[in-house]
């Protein structure tokens, strides 16, 4: 790939950050009236009305703020309204009886679903930390590690490893089965692998550190798939394979049949998951300061089944998820897989230099900027045709929100930087 | 057995606790110069002046004043020398800046080794649990729980499950080899069990109901031996089974060859160890409200291991350890295993009527009476050899103290009167 199709694909990628997608949040987002974020937008932008804020949108928006500040946008703006944001949920969604914070309020701020689920607490401390890494303001860190220490307290398993993930308020276990208190999942360790990074990174505190390698281990051994090293969604407390369900709580569009099984419960594996872990996992090395040498053969694993299976080398993108041998069971194309495979095939590029992922990166960026971006109104489709047709078209609500979007631009523009510096 | 019989047992006990034992501490164990308690005396009874207070001796000394007003005796007295011994953890021995206890003191209070050892932290929950029990006082059951707290944030393996051991003062892991970081031992992991049945029997909070869960599965599938049922005392990490070696930080008598190892390094359990475990497995299953039925396999496989191998029938008493499979190789007579011992055997009589446990109770019994015992001065010789000649003859130190002593009788009693109603 010539450098002017690298450098074009850097000015469509900020000039989409910055005229388009920052804009849209920037403009639209700050409650004022009740504190914290508006996060449910329509097609053409137009909030939506949904009386909820989510632990996941509040803090994902908080993420956004603080990493676009950091990254050196918005010349101060992004860091008053990630302060916005902390300010609500350190005032109105953390349980000061039980500590941790709740999972739904209604936008006043009451609120709706009191339990504990650690996906959302995976977000706090990844904000929190991202936050005062962005502004200085220690109570982003505070509170990161107040999560981390009732995490470590409440959700650690001590028998298998790794952390229960559903709790009621006061951190008991939920009970087993649709509510969750028997199972763990990819999802929330890997969202955990990503939060404790950046902890780490904010903190440099040795329990950090050490409880951050051990879930890189516990994902490497235990999570990824023995042969293909690709995500296997649920488990049992143990880590025998879970058939996948669905959850009483959810925070995604996963589809399931009527009984709440998977068509292939138990044999399902996300491409835009597997890529996104990777690149997370060469995050958590950068900020360990540890050669990626020391997981080749896992990175190599994540991206290649991604190449091979889920590019859709004809229209362009990743598609939904399939076999973790390599079936595709489902092309459709989900906005965050996008933006996953986005920066993820960059790193990919960067460190292995195989042409193919430079490939991947090109015909994913296509079909975003093509197909995906609703360019007039400012954020992404959410759910795609395989070959481009919207099937969803709202903007914003509580598990879609910027965090995907806005960190595919900030962290491609990163990327692309590097790569482009490798040309030379 | 006749009741007569057991009847005298009862009463022996009963005497020498009251008459011999709670005397010897009372009169001698309080530091009113500096607090806290004295706890090395020699063959004797008198002070034999090492400059040490350390965590064991401390915390176990406040765990016997505690269960013996617990159980009914001192008229109150009792309780008093348990509060000093109480103050004086708190005042003193408590970390302020990073939570936890020192390791090692000298008389006055400054601190020797400032290391966090998690088998001592174990009698912490242990003692300050019975504390509160015992009298009232929250403060007990605070500190339990902030040690508690401190445990599950610092020191569980989050990628293989249980505790690492052995800390520096920031809590930070030791390294590897004789350090103990890379190690993890059933003597600890059979403590925490043993401290989490008392800090839930004390808080009746569901975390530490499901920690206790968690632990005794961990200890019944991971660090008892698949076959024998009985404890193999080191494993690395990750389980696997390691070579028996001797610690930086010690804290009990087990002899090594020169360069560390055991002569049996991977092949090596303890008689007293495998009782005193079915014992507290069967308390803990108590304080839960769980039938003994749901551990039956383990309970009668540890009790069994012992009285098959381990019960000296012709000189009385038992042996220190031999293999798994049976082959005794220390026949030398400790205390602590001839203490644990004799609780083990009437409670495995109670429940499963099989009159060769109450033999061996009979023969441990007789040998500690008529060996082990310096009724004269009120304590127990630390060894004796198999036929029941004095080897070591002091009274106590910094890891013999009174726990296993006092709590041998204290807990005797209460099941012999047990067996006694069985018989009526």
């Amino acid at each position: 790939m010539n450098k002017t199709q690298l450098l074009d694909f850097k000015q469509e990628a900020l000039h989409h950050l910055t005229k388009e997608l920052l804009p849209f949040w920037e403009n639209r987002c700050v409650d004022l009236a009740n504190g914290g974020y508006l996060t449910h937008f329509d097609k053409d932008g137009n909030d939506s009305g949904e009386d909820e804020k989510s632990l996941i949108a509040q803090t994902r928006t908080v993420f956004t703020f603080s990493s676009a500040h950091r990254a050196g946008y918005g010349d101060g703006r992004f860091a008053a309204i990630a302060r916005h944001g902390v300010d609500f949920l350190l005032e109105k969604m953390w349980d000061n009886e039980h500590g941790g914070f709740y999972w739904l309020m209604n936008r006043k701020g009451e609120v709706l679903i009191d339990e504990k689920i650690v996906y959302g607490h995976s977000f706090a401390i990844y904000a929190l930390s991202e936050y005062t890494l962005a502004t200085g303001d220690p109570r982003g860190l505070e509170y990161a590690e107040k999560v981390f220490d009732q995490l470590q307290i409440f959700a650690a398993d001590t028998h298998f490893g790794g952390y229960f993930e559903m709790f009621h308020r006061n951190w008991t276990l939920k009970g087993p089965g649709s509510a969750g208190g028997d199972r763990k999942t990819l999802d929330a360790h890997m969202h955990l692998m990503e939060a404790f990074t950046t902890l780490y990174e904010a903190s440099q505190k040795e329990i950090h550190r050490r409880t951050l390698l051990e879930i890189i281990d516990l994902l490497t051994t235990k999570i990824m798939h023995p042969i293909y090293g690709t995500g296997i969604p649920q488990f049992w407390a143990d880590w025998r394979v879970a058939p996948q369900i669905k959850f009483d709580i959810i925070w995604g569009w996963d589809r399931f049949s009527e009984d709440g099984l998977k068509s292939a419960a138990e044999d399902n594996t996300s491409y835009g998951h597997n890529v996104e872990f990777a690149w997370l996992l060469m995050h958590a090395l950068d900020v360990l300061q540890l050669p990626y040498e020391t997981q080749r053969e896992q990175l190599l694993k994540s991206f290649n089944h991604a190449v091979a299976h889920g590019i859709d080398w004809e229209f362009g993108g990743v598609y939904v998820e399939g076999s973790h041998f390599g079936e595709v069971y489902d092309r459709e194309k989900e906005f965050w897989q996008q933006a996953e495979v986005l920066i993820g095939m960059l790193d990919a590029y960067r460190v292995f230099k195989n042409d193919d992922y430079l490939k991947a990166y090109a015909t994913t960026h296509r079909f975003v900027f093509d197909h995906m971006i609703a360019h007039e109104v400012g954020e992404w489709k959410p759910l795609l045709t395989r070959q481009g047709e919207p099937i969803w078209t709202h903007m914003s609500h509580s598990w879609k929100v910027n965090y995907h979007s806005v960190r595919a631009m900030i962290q491609s523009i990163v990327r692309l930087d590097k790569v482009l510096a490798l040309e030379h």
